[in-house]
């Protein structure tokens, strides 16, 4: 009645970039493209900090600030660290966490 | 001093119904007044994709569309199990995940 | 090549106040100032409710209202249960969840 699942979040900000490209974009697109996981889904945050310790926040008076931005998904575990193979040459490894999970598939 | 919960996130999108409803609306109102649970809480993405891999983003010129929902909720696995004995008939199931946590409830 | 972490959810509304003082900004600020935890994202849900089945939603006509936040955090299981021996007199503890995930960085 239920499925092992491995999920998946990573940790980044609008501002990162991989080989000039948006990283969160690149990411997105090939857990789309090309892995074809169960699902993706990008949230931005209002606040955050990193492992550089730099506060990334929004408030009233800077509209346009680097806010933070988690990439979720999750899928059987061989589809996932498939993917993680080339996401940890993105993105630093300590921003990457992943846990089992289940779901109701069957 | 800690206490074992279920953590549920159920991945819909705006423009979900069910029976002429709104999906989202419709589970939130039912975890609360017949469940009871602990605690719920929905979050709008700013993009993602699902099952059928269709993306769903926002952007600056396309201010109105239709974007990826989670709801979030976490209780003890019996109260969770039943709640979710009807979600499963409302969203595909491979669209529920859940996992064990702690919280600091004594 | 991965590392146990343990990932942490608080779950508090934007006008939360302890002791005059914001409550997600003074867990914020010591995360960062103090425990120099891994990394921190604060998000602002769309609807929820808490402990006491008070709803707390944006919709088009009510702008300005009291939405739910969430504090996210991982780190060392030992930092972690440091900085929630604190936390835990500002929010009530089961508002206060977590679980074991690991990381990438080696």
């Amino acid at each position: 009645m239920s499925r092992d699942m491995t999920m998946v979040r990573i940790y980044l900000s609008e501002s990162d970039r991989s080989k000039n490209h948006n990283t969160m974009k690149t990411i997105f697109q090939r857990l789309h493209d090309q892995h074809k996981v169960h699902g993706v889904t990008v949230f931005r945050g209002i606040a955050g900090f990193g492992g550089r310790g730099q506060v990334h926040a929004a408030d009233l008076l800077r509209l346009s600030v680097d806010l933070p931005l988690v990439i979720e998904f999750f899928d059987e575990s061989e589809t996932v660290h498939s993917a993680l193979s080339w996401i940890r040459d993105m993105v630093p490894p300590e921003h990457i966490v992943f846990w089992e999970v289940r779901t109701l598939a069957s």
